[in-house]
């Protein structure tokens, strides 16, 4: 199947991430809500298509630049989630003049700068922190969020579209009861807002975002659209905050076996930092691990039992700590498939991946 | 002085890294080594250049991939310092047709996959654990180390060189006492093996190679090449661990301002874990840091004091912890200079960098 496989290889199950995409798209059709997916995770002109020939219109990016790579393969409808980056007037500019840009805002500075420097309309939304403590304005600060939206008011080129919020603190969650109160906290807070500046935005909108809470919750009452990205691939993270099974992950690393140490059960790969970033997650009793060992079988990968992980990455080794029995088994030259612990950052180091069907997918250069 | 830079750039100051590179090569001269360079951080053919002009013709890299881009610009003399992955077999060929190509191996399996498949003579060293704990033979484990350097024996197309080791234990050391032990400890081990096989092999050699000893101790008893890498750029991690001053680091990273948030001394960056890598350091109260925010001053940078910190990143964010008056005195829309914790991870993420002439340098692809 791998045999022409020589060096580290993201490998995509095509399959798998084409479904997670489909499940997401089904569930906003019902539940009534505009998906508009986040791409950083993909970053990918092909996987993007595979939303649009579900009838997706709209995306979000992380970054100009990555709007730009979008928008050259006929995305018109993009929003760039995260504090507009003022240096880069000209290349919002660009973008505004091609397509329906969204940017986020969350202070007065960049609002003023997008007034004087915009040739062009844009819609705005005001970043508001709903506990993930990164970055935006909390909900209850009315005062600045009053001086924000003020401050958007006098800009003839900007249209406040409204509210946008990450709940990244779902990531500290496991299981689906704590996502669903993260959530449930989460809506609250975007509620009170919502009522409290309907009467002067009467279209105003809600977008929320994040791949724990839209692949396990029901219900978003009082939101219009939801940005998740992470779920077309999911990961070991997502697998262990509940957000998916491991069989929903879509991604796994092809390492060739390089060494191995029987006298501590570890098994040496091509595949280090560089290929996998250096996200980890941690057991029970808090070993850290940057990646579980997966079995090939039936056409797809599975999380091998009794689990063997990456204990530990250099920059292009992986020490795979494993039992006996999996030591005995592999053999020197031999692949072994590495499930990661967060795709974004993983695929984000690769530059590109590969199909079951053989298939090379580029990324974002 | 960096105006015309809108989004997270690495800078690199060539007088700086020049001046590391002249200050290696000057005591490798002094001590009678042979300085092979690894070039797995700057991963440029520019910055591997500047070796060349000081009389380097020898150099090290971590995989094959990388010896292929370095020999086409024209190295002749390169050892792939990383345990042999024989699914390369046709490169490994392709390669030692053109050049002289070092191969590491530290089991038989591997040796006689190179001994059915070679076309071309290459030289051979064994990899050496020398308490390192990733990857090689233990020195004193004289059944596995004589059954690799018989089966080596009989390869026509292989030639043993010597034994290889990487100390990469002195990245847990902290100041030149405990590095200068790691040393020792080390060389010991490797006196011993030349000792054993010396009669053997008259013109055996010894390679060891780590930037903390390399940048620290003075003296190499039985050493024949050393092959540092990471002192081209050094890094917070290497200043933390004694092998540098904060001066003679040669990267730092330009982030634009997008938030600020005075309630929690935060400054928001764009520059994330996409941009610097996930390593990280902690201070010694227990604090993990990913960077520290660097001051511009006199056409050189040097660390801000108090400190300003990376206290965390998500993909594209970068959350800047300090005290007051450096955020009221910083705008959004500036830029910060942030010095990485390992520039290896950081330089390999980012794929190229600009020197602070404003000339791009590119890495390998």
């Amino acid at each position: 199947m791998f045999d022409d496989i020589t060096s580290p290889t993201l490998l995509l199950d095509a399959a798998k991430c084409r479904a997670n995409i489909q499940r997401m798209v089904e569930k906003c059709r019902r539940l009534n809500l505009r998906l508009r997916p986040h791409l950083k995770t993909a970053q990918s002109h092909v996987v993007a298509r595979w939303f649009r020939e579900l009838g997706i219109e709209a995306i979000t990016v992380s970054s100009f630049q990555m709007a730009d790579y979008f928008a050259e393969d006929g995305w018109q409808d993009i929003t760039v989630a995260f504090p507009v980056n003022i240096r880069e007037m000209e290349r919002i500019n660009r973008l505004a003049g091609k397509a329906k840009l969204g940017v986020v805002v969350e202070n007065t500075e960049s609002v003023r700068a997008l007034q004087a420097q915009l040739r062009h309309p844009v819609s705005v939304w005001a970043k508001i922190d709903i506990g993930n403590g990164r970055t935006g304005l909390l909900p209850e600060d009315s005062e600045r969020i009053d001086a924000l939206l003020d401050e958007v008011g006098r800009a003839s080129n900007l249209r406040f579209s409204g509210f946008l919020s990450h709940a990244g603190q779902s990531y500290q969650a496991r299981g689906k009861a704590a996502i669903t109160e993260v959530h449930r906290q989460s809506l609250a807070s975007m509620q009170l807002l919502r009522e409290r500046y309907r009467q002067r935005f009467p279209s105003l909108q809600v977008s929320v975002g994040d791949t724990p809470t839209a692949s396990v919750v029901q219900a978003f009452p009082g939101v219009d659209e939801i940005r998740p990205g992470n779920f077309v691939f999911y990961d070991l993270m997502q697998w262990q905050i509940g957000s998916c099974t491991p069989s929903d992950i879509a991604v796994a690393m092809a390492c060739p076996v390089v060494a191995k140490h029987p006298a501590r059960n570890e098994i040496i790969l091509h595949g280090g930092a560089i290929h996998f970033s250096k996200d980890l997650l941690t057991f029970p009793n808090g070993t850290p691990y940057y990646g579980l060992a997966a079995n090939w079988k039936g056409g797809a990968w599975e999380v091998m039992q009794p689990k063997a992980y990456l204990r530990g990455l250099s920059q292009e080794h992986g020490m795979l700590k494993c039992e006996s029995a999996l030591l005995e088994r592999t053999s020197i030259g031999s692949l072994l498939l590495v499930l990661p612990v967060h795709s974004c950052l993983t695929a984000d180091a690769m530059k590109k991946y590969r199909t079951l069907e053989g298939e090379w997918i580029r990324m974002m250069e």
